[in-house]
């Protein structure tokens, strides 16, 4: 039997790239009603691309690589030290981030290639991101209908590619995921991509599906995954996790790697962004004008709520999560 | 020590109107940004404006009485059995327009004023709000946060009202209810107009404010509550009645009466709505054209799931809202 080809959704293939005197995002914000590129020729107009939600996801690490690549390529080490500076700080919830800028700075430091240390560093990710999925599908039965927030990103599309490389068939239900509605425009657009039947709801309705039976598993990717087993993701994420034990849905958190620089969840700075978001929809004022948003832009689910963490070294329970580094 | 005056909110005194020749209702859908109102000549159109949610939460009942008064006034005891008919057919999961169809037909078919019987029925249901509201009152502490779902009309703002009056102060959390956004809408500029300091997060947002013990207490309307004590809402209630349970927050549950007809919710048939609502925000798509919408208007919270059903007839815990009727 041979395995059915599986293919790689536009967002997953064609993200960011690193050109001779730019990097190049795809606009996440307007995808995919709109399929166009934002240009960034210096490292602040990565840093200003990657704070106002250009890329988001998986896209940020690759995209402070690249701003990497652009001060070691313009300058020399101090622009590099200065780059890695500005790039940490641009939003620090999720911590891909400081973790490839730290890598590039090391080999910068050491006097090696940082295009040719991101090339592979990349290489090394999405070589990660196969494994996560090859250890995450086996959790997803055949017929499964598997209900994701936000967008998970090559977390969740290599799960999928995975799940039906194994001649499984399997459905989707999406959360649009407001204020930006990733799970409606980013995951909807590229699940369906791949071929998989995908329906969509608004963020308050998962639990009613759950309710009736009508979910087998939900998958969410994790911003940070701390050492006692917290995910910290896209806010929203709790909620769920919280509905899907109260109604026996496993809640399976995919992640490269935990962060062996937080111990809890205390150690991680959660991000809170300009209440204004949550006013509008697509530019359009939906809200009385006599209130004020609110938009803490991730949540904690405590390890109880969170059934099993996938990483690229395999499955762990959120109690063993530390036994990743061993 | 004068009781401080609470200014009746927009929505609330003003929603429908039953003239000589029509029944003109304030249109929800577009509220607060215009404020324009749909004018309905015939029972037909009620019923349509009915059912294209010109009006929602209580707005209905008055909405289908209005219609019999126009069927009284035009036609014979026939039409008025029509009119029935048609008014009881528009929204199945709400039982307001049940009853209050049924309170008309009968005064009909025993030859009364049904219009009389009309303004007398609106008035006691209005003492109902009002008696509803002084027995909330007390369940929400001084300095509270209340958090909010959806827009349950004068059940809260008659409930606010009699906390302001009480001389406790409040905030209020409004979820923004996608996909017709009443939170961010309705709720939210009703509450505000009452004075109350009012913030708004997006549907996924709750348990997460919850968790940070943000929230003092979680209050929404029923469209239904069956003998059991399990409370149909708009759908997205369950959610966060689960999440206030994980984290020790109360969900007060307001309604007039529970229904003596429904025994449990599978007596109560749960409204489905287009899924394109979903794929769309003021009408705006939102959503990626490779998928498609599923859109449960309601949902179920067990009992379990309810702290206290308050009525017009004082508080009840959920296996004991049948002593209502004793």
């Amino acid at each position: 039997m041979s395995t059915p080809e599986v293919p790689v959704p536009t967002l997953v293939g064609q993200s960011v790239v690193v050109e001779p005197d730019a990097v190049r995002i795809l606009d996440r914000r307007v995808f995919p009603f709109e399929r166009t590129w934002v240009t960034c020729r210096s490292v602040e107009d990565v840093a200003k691309a990657i704070e106002d939600m250009v890329t988001q996801s998986l896209g940020p690490p690759f995209a402070a690589a690249g701003g990497m690549v652009l001060a070691a390529r313009s300058g020399g080490l101090d622009a590099v030290r200065e780059a890695a500076r500005r790039l940490v700080a641009t939003r620090p919830t999720n911590n891909g981030i400081r973790d490839v800028v730290a890598s590039l700075l090391e080999v910068a430091e050491a006097g090696g290639d940082v295009e040719r240390a991101a090339a592979e560093l990349a290489e090394r990710y999405r070589a990660g991101f196969r494994a996560l999925g090859e250890h995450a599908a086996p959790l997803i039965p055949d017929g499964a209908t598997v209900l994701t927030h936000c967008w998970a990103d090559a977390y969740l599309t290599e799960t999928v590619a995975a799940v039906l490389r194994a001649g499984k068939r399997i459905q989707a239900i999406c959360t649009e995921t407001r204020p930006y509605l990733q799970g409606a425009r980013l995951t909807a657009e590229s699940l369906a991509e791949m071929g998989v039947p995908t329906r969509l709801i608004t963020d308050g309705m998962a639990a009613h599906l759950m309710s009736r039976g009508e979910v087998t598993t939900f998958v969410t990717g994790a911003d940070r995954v701390t050492m006692d087993g917290a995910v910290v993701n896209k806010i929203g994420t709790l909620q769920l996790a919280v509905a899907a034990q109260a109604f026996g849905v496993p809640f399976v958190a995919l992640v490269q790697a935990p962060d062996r620089q937080a111990a809890t969840a205390d150690d991680v700075e959660l991000e809170n962004r300009d209440g204004d978001e949550v006013l509008h929809c697509l530019g359009r004022r939906t809200a009385s004008s006599r209130v004020t948003g609110v938009y803490p832009a991730f949540d904690v689910t405590p390890p109880r709520f969170v059934s099993v963490v996938v990483t690229d070294r395999g499955r762990f329970a959120p109690a063993d999560v530390g036994s990743y580094f061993s």
